[in-house]
């Protein structure tokens, strides 16, 4: 399929969170349908449309059902079981493709993916055992991190090493895992890309990002960065893009430090760090990823305003009442449910 | 009811076109669902809400099922019969009240409740019969239009009258009518106005509007107007929702004259000519009505960005390939079918 697809085409979404959720509404004003698989009734996503799929990742059945009702296939998290997208691809063009999801999926690949273009990612070994972690340590130094190499997200699946006396990998039980070497970071930015069918890409303005407890607090735009910076970050992530002949939104972490830009990581997907786009952009993150899926022209990701996000995490969003009463934009992800940790929305504040 | 409603609460929605359409998504932002409430199975606004009923505006146990299922009501065109109504007050509030809906469905008593309140509208007269007919033009000149009392729209059950030869209100049938006199005017603006539950009132920005057969064409924001119309544009904008006790946004069009404002008409409801807002204001129209029906704190409606509305009729929609390789902001309704002055979407050109 090359072609871009019209209005009232259907796009199929797997995962049904606050990313589907806002992709659906995204597509919905191109007049373009969404269709979500996730195995919750109640899955974020499925409120805001007609067209959903409640079954496992591994109902085959149910999974061939979604990919004949739809014209081509999305996803907007990361760890989908590798059978599920093998069914699906045999039906639908999926993207972003193969190879970005299984780079991103496993830190060791994607660093090493990094490092063979030639880009800065933080110091890092494999640890299969408990003697790699001794010799990873004595080589990387401490403080480091010992990082799952698949499943971690939001600082889940890691542990901080603070010296070499007791370190073990025992906590991660079997799960393959890397050790990763402290970065001296002046701040933390993220780009967010999109490339496009036709091999396009635009990049979104660098955003500045705080986080508390290993969880996103702010993105501000325009990060506190030189010029010289932002074009390094915009021009390092087309190239990580184009390496991965990849269609679709992508976030790129990024430490700002004295000798320049270094890959934190990469997400196959939008990223929470690029929401400040839907009240700072014409055209959102959201959209540009939907435009790239369904084929068509990216939009050029002007930012019209100054933006500073905010997450609201747990029982943040008891703050709502008060939040509510000030100008800022509110997004909220329909989760009936607060937890402490659970992203239950954000809020986007324009700069006057 | 007074409080606000929680996130996860139900609006329930008559009518299913492509204002409530944006109005499911601007309450899907806020967390909200919405139940659209339709004859029409395919409804643009069903494509975007798990929640949807289909079926007559007169079956009574389907209504009453709607309003069960919902937390408030509320509607988003003006004809909606008056037995549903009766029916739906007894078990759900509904916003904007009948008051406003009565007056703006009538240009007769929209017309008389205006001059009322002191705010200068076109001349007119009532036109029971042909005699009548003579009279008002004999009094009001020509040109005039001879306009039905109710369902118009978009220029639909409307004759222009040249002069007194052979005038005649045949071609209205039975319809009750009223004759408008020409209004000398140098624009067309609007004000988009949201009044909620605790009398709160914001207006956003007027925009200036150009009509094409008869149908709204483009709005521009800012205006053309002085800083003096604008204050007065505003000021009898609020005049009117506080007269009305109205919760919601309302539409109200002006005529910018040599004498100064005069009063075209009043929509209770969000208006084409306010969908600029959706990328010139961090809090849009469609929000602003979901806040106020909703018992929300209204937003400030301040405006980022200067913006031009395009409306997309009939066949515009087959420039959507170019329109789409620009960098303005789409939005689609989700029609299927095209057809001659038929809405299918709008874009907003952000200046730069």
């Amino acid at each position: 399929m090359t072609d871009r697809l019209p209005p009232g085409s259907v796009i199929g979404i797997l995962g049904g969170g606050q990313l589907g959720r806002m992709l659906a509404l995204a597509a919905a004003r191109l007049g373009l349908a969404c269709h979500i698989y996730d195995p919750d009734a109640d899955a974020p996503a499925k409120q805001v449309t007609s067209r959903a799929t409640t079954a496992r990742y591994d109902d085959d059945a149910a999974l061939s059902a979604f990919a004949a009702a739809v014209d081509v296939v999305t996803y907007e998290f990361e760890n989908i079981p590798t059978a599920a997208l093998d069914l699906i691809e045999t039906l639908r063009e999926v993207h972003p493709n193969r190879r970005a999801l299984a780079t991103s999926q496993d830190r060791l690949m994607e660093k090493t993916f990094l490092n063979g273009l030639g880009l800065a990612t933080a110091p890092f070994a494999d640890i299969p055992d408990e003697d790699a972690l001794v010799r990873a340590i004595a080589e990387i130094g401490t403080p480091a991190i010992l990082k799952t190499r698949t499943l971690g997200y939001d600082g889940k699946g890691q542990v901080r090493i603070a010296d070499a006396a007791g370190a073990s990998r025992a906590s991660l039980g079997d799960a393959p895992a890397i050790l990763e070497g402290r970065v001296a970071f002046e701040r933390e930015i993220s780009v967010i890309g999109a490339r496009g069918r036709d091999g396009s890409v635009a990049c979104f303005d660098p955003g500045e990002n705080v986080h508390e407890g290993g969880i996103l607090h702010t993105t501000t735009v325009p990060a506190a960065i030189t010029a010289a910076q932002r074009t390094d970050a915009v021009l390092l992530t087309a190239r990580i893009l184009t390496e991965l002949d990849y269609v679709g939104v992508m976030g790129v972490e990024l430490f700002v430090t004295e000798r320049g830009l270094v890959v934190n990581e990469i997400a196959p997907r939008v990223h929470n760090s690029g929401h400040w786009t839907q009240d700072g952009c014409a055209i959102d993150q959201f959209e540009q990823h939907i435009r790239a899926v369904a084929g068509w022209p990216l939009g050029d990701g002007s930012r019209h305003s100054d933006v500073t996000m905010e997450n609201l995490i747990g029982d943040d969003i008891l703050r709502l009442p008060d939040i509510s009463a000030t100008g800022v934009a509110i997004h909220l992800y329909g989760k009936a449910e607060s937890r402490p940790g659970r992203k239950m929305g954000h809020v986007n504040r324009i700069a006057r």
